[in-house]
């Protein structure tokens, strides 16, 4: 990576974000000193990606917690479900937010023997370990991911689900990645997901920065490219997935599965255990997250496209179906069908 | 519509048009003076739709022949067909726009008995029966495609095919028009159309102007709307229609063919019957035009959306087989599967 600092990283005393609103034309680093600021980053998207987005929401924990001075382990835990359900709120679709928020929680409440001073530090601590943890995870996942990526492949993939949505090299782009790395030669197209681009302003770039030959498409030319015998494989990340193996993911990855489907083409998920949602049973029930008009009407937030007060329609993700999915690549292994009883044996029990 | 002039019209001597490419935000008229000038409006996209360039052509033929002193009919001939074939490279993709140049010729040797003085005249009166012949096409298009739309329907487009593509009121959009005008509260959804958003741009702001409620979504978003429920029908122009009703209209079109069967959504296409290219019997036979990256790597020709020097595949059309479509509208009336003979049947005979 061309990037002087990581995405995301803890140095002195803060959290420092890579602002991915700002890509690939401007590389700020912010540095993020409350929970506040940790929350508009997320909601704002200059942190995005279901793992980045957890790593993230765990650092703003202990960023919120740090200056309260609890006076018993009762108070402080009344607090800290008060800003673990503040932080939630900024993204409601993404489980992996809720995920990482409910896991440091419950690690420090298994710990209870510690002194209530002593609990803000635990809590930088765990968000350490939930970050490096993840950088094991997308290792993990780009190692099985192997098994489904033949040499010379030309793989489609949709938003961006790289080093920038992950604490480590990414789950669908890491899979990716480590195919280049092996000396594969794989040939990449990236959608450019509108509303927001990701795919051409982060997952370009990504691929600009480790050298891999890749063109970028608008959404609406998948299918065709497809009809082109030009794609091998497509393979995406995932926000949630339920317990029948829907797997919730950016807008647009929907009509992707269908258009793989239609030409034949495998089509893969690839994300980790703490996707998965077990009280979710259908894709039917997630909640889809609504986000405003403006980011369709404009471009990066400036450039009008249509008539100032055009209605807009703008689902910030949708629910890809278990029968359009060829297998969920995970730390643990790729999942296939019949996903009802395979997620369960592998994503229903712990590490 | 709010604007002050017809998006095309013959005025002063000169050929009056809208400059497309502005809108929605600046309205501006264009005096073309010159074939050269036709020429770059049709390349540029500053009229575009099939019957749009044709007229356009027509008329821009005319320009540049007035000046031709030709001595000889035969030398009147050979200038024409210089400037046909200059013309019809502006599109190489755009079948209506070879076919009205060569009916503009072929009724100018047909009347073989004219003086050569008389000629250019001749072609000036041609394009303006061209025009209004366009317009009565679409006011039957419209008319047939009642059929398909029912009371209260909930209509995906995509691209623009309105009166800014045509002479008339349009083709699909046409369709949607009159069932608006009907009475029959029709709600309509349309794609923004990547890479240069005709639909954001042009067809909301038709819609706008004729008082349709519509929301604007983008591409990657209609099948996850299909999926919702919220599509009673698709339907789109065509640039060109082959025999065994393959249909070249504009990229995305095929993906949202894909996801509509896919939905058991029916897919019409409407467009007039010089769209039907009876030399090409397959799809596959189409020649694509495939247009600049930077139309993808820079909305607006302005915006910067991903690395400055990234690949892009920019196919401008694509082409949607036939057992996708559920009907073709034309101004003889719908054709429906097997299109083979049917297409013959209602195509393959003069008006």
């Amino acid at each position: 990576m061309n990037t002087v600092s990581p995405p995301i990283a803890w140095n002195n005393d803060c959290l420092e974000i890579l602002d991915q609103t700002l890509l690939p034309e401007v590389v700020r680093l912010l540095q993020l000193q409350s929970i506040e600021a940790a929350f508009e980053a997320i909601q704002k998207l200059r942190v995005r990606g279901a793992p980045m987005i957890g790593i993230t929401a765990a650092y703003g924990l202990y960023l919120g917690m740090r200056t309260i001075a609890a006076g018993s382990a009762e108070a402080f835990f009344r607090h800290l479900d008060e800003k673990i359900a503040y932080l939630a709120g900024a993204r409601p679709t993404a489980v992996n937010l809720y995920w990482a928020l409910q896991a440091v929680k419950s690690r420090v409440v298994k710990e209870g023997d510690r002194s209530v001073a002593e609990l803000p530090a635990r809590l930088l601590e765990l968000a350490r370990e939930l970050h490096e943890d993840d950088r094991r995870r997308c290792d993990a996942i780009a190692e099985y991911g192997q098994e489904v990526v033949p040499h010379g492949a030309r793989i489609l993939t949709h938003c961006n689900t790289g080093a920038l949505a992950t604490g480590g090299i990414g789950t669908a782009f890491g899979v990716i990645h480590r195919a280049h790395l092996a000396g594969k030669q794989v040939h990449v197209y990236a959608d450019e997901t509108r509303p927001v681009l990701q795919g051409a302003r982060l997952t370009m770039w990504e691929l600009a920065n480790a050298g891999i030959p890749a063109h970028l498409i608008c959404d609406n030319m998948a299918a065709a490219l497809m009809r082109e015998g030009k794609v091998d494989l497509v393979i995406v990340g995932a926000d949630r997935i339920t317990t029948d193996g829907s797997a919730a993911n950016k807008i647009g990855t929907y009509g992707v599965a269908v258009a793989a489907q239609y030409h034949k083409v495998p089509f893969y998920v690839a994300a980790p255990i703490s996707t998965f949602d077990l009280a979710v049973h259908r894709g039917e029930e997630i909640p889809i997250e609504v986000r405003h008009e403006d980011e369709i009407r404009r471009v990066f937030g400036k450039t009008l496209i249509t008539v100032p007060d055009a209605a807009c329609w703008n689902p910030a993700f949708d629910v890809t179906p278990p029968e359009l999915i060829a297998g969920i690549v995970t730390e643990r292994g790729i999942i296939r069908a019949p996903y009802g009883e395979n997620i369960r044996a592998i994503a229903g029990t712990g590490a």
